[in-house]
């Protein structure tokens, strides 16, 4: 589900679960491992990368929508740990952002420390209202860290979806460029903030991004009851129902 | 004071109360009461707007002049009420901002989900200091939660009023137009708020928006004490007095 | 070490501290007893300035190299109090960035209300990282009072020095201007703000820095052992002895 290559003391976390790198349990327990892994060994950094034209198309609703609620629980249990888990990471992380990035997908990039973005028809953003989910407090408090508190309220309030210019314009992303180029210009951005004096890098690191951890030491439990009331209520099941049911893939 | 005009499920609520709709404590009223009403009858958004060339000019300073000490600190209990009503209200709001916003006309706004301001000779900012009140507290808050603390202390401080470009600039208004499409820009923007599934939106909503009003909540009482302490001061009396003669309009 | 010069009510303290007006104990202790002494006499605002091409090259690290364990902490005490004054200024203070403004040199303009930078081949930025140095937490939050969370992050993290535009673009200063009105410039804004009547401006000022004086209540002691367990550490006994090795002035 994740193809790991080393570019010296980066580590590439390339996902891989065709078609759209859709987040399940599974490719979440992945991603945790492989960031663990990466810690382990030692690497200095860490970039987060999907396919051409498909960073992640989000969490992966129809599977979603067969679990039972204690499983479901538990998926947002995991992925909560995995958001924590990035902003947390002792060592910096990049999303390179290889296309399109909505929901889930920007979710994971809003913990890393710096994303790019490809050019192009590629939309990001946290479009949770749009299907029906309101946007859990830890997400609203880490949009907020990165665009400010205005905007957050405004992209996650629409559920707005940002093409790249825009997403740069607002902050949401730190840089574009060609899709091509996205992965080589992030392993670039990750390698040269491993040229400073390690542990001054790392404390400063840890003091700036510590709003981003304290979100979920002090909001975790609360936006998890939030999502769960919110995603067993009927009308987010409406929706949710009627997009697995398009995507043609519900098994419930 | 207010004409109501319902545009199927957004209700605009228009100031009428020449020549500038300076707030007074019979404005102040009719404002909470409208908005009360818009929630009451089912609306799903309001939006607030003026008469061209004139949106607000902000507090009555001659009538208020005329008020008891009581009085005036009743004033400034409901208009920070009002502020509160808008911070808080369960449907969105939106400032039509068809003309002149300084002072409680820019205060309004502050609250709102989402501003728009007529291209034009127009000023709006928080110029409070100007005519020798302090900005309150609150209201340093609720400006730095619009465009940020740094922005916020310079514009607060300073007094400043900006045109037009300087405000969508700094992020003070959302977006500019011809001041004839202010309003009809306001209700498409409130009407696309609400093609969203209502549940996710106003749950998003409220968690993205409770810096606004946990601002009154902590805030509140000392904001109060504040304004009262240096709206009776000398410093305030004379630049109060003096700008209510230029108006030619004070009974005290 | 400082030339005080009056401009009617505003009070301008020129570093003069050659080559570089390196930030050293007794410089430290000028600029503390200089704005004292502006307060006392009753000047409306304070210009901190600095000479053609050279605002400040921040702290002294060579001669800082010399001191004794107990010294360099009461350097660093001396330091966060000079940060403080500035911060919690009564009366309104300008940086007229005159030239490279580096480290210890942006430091000081982060506290100010107002900082205008000379146009050129010149750099400011906390560069710390860059010599093993972790930003001590009060440095972090002030920084995001001024730029964002996000920025700040990018900023400090990666120890970034910027040139005026960059600077300017990110909010790190509010002007650029050629060197040869950088001055002239600082002290008209200072003259401006004092136009303003002085209760209402000096009571909205005072809310609005609030954030930047609470950092040191809530977080000096903590940033200070931060620090000095960072200094002492071998890593950034290591770029520190280099680059004063480098400068060629080492007493050690």
């Amino acid at each position: 589900m994740i193809d790991v290559i080393d570019h010296d003391r980066v580590r590439e976390l390339r996902l891989a679960r065709p078609p759209v790198n859709a987040l399940n349990p599974a490719l979440i327990a992945a991603l945790r491992a492989g960031l663990r892994e990466a810690v382990a060994s030692g690497k200095g950094a860490v970039v987060l990368s999907g396919l051409p034209g498909k960073f992640s198309g989000g969490l992966d609703l129809p599977e979603l929508l067969t679990l039972s609620e204690t499983q479901l629980r538990q998926m947002w249990v995991d992925f909560f740990g995995l958001m924590r888990d990035i902003a947390a990471l002792p060592i910096p992380t990049v999303a390179a952002l290889t296309g399109h990035s909505p929901a889930g997908g920007t979710v994971l990039a809003l913990f890393t420390d710096y994303r790019i973005m490809a050019e192009g028809a590629y939309k990001l953003g946290l479009n949770e209202v749009q299907v029906g989910l309101p946007v859990p407090e830890v997400l609203v408090r880490a949009l907020g860290y990165v665009v400010g508190a205005r905007q957050a309220a405004r992209l996650a309030v629409g559920g707005l979806l940002l093409d790249p210019g825009e997403a740069l314009k607002v902050g949401l992303v730190d840089a574009t460029s060609p899709v091509d180029e996205v992965v080589p210009r992030a392993l670039a951005w990750a390698a040269d903030l491993l040229t400073r004096p390690p542990q001054a890098m790392a404390g400063t690191r840890r003091l700036a991004r510590q709003p981003l951890v304290d979100a979920f030491d002090s909001l975790g439990e609360r936006s998890l009851d939030q999502i769960m009331a919110a995603w067993m209520a009927p009308e987010a099941q409406a929706t949710l129902g009627a997009i697995a049911a398009r995507l043609g893939k519900s098994k419930r």
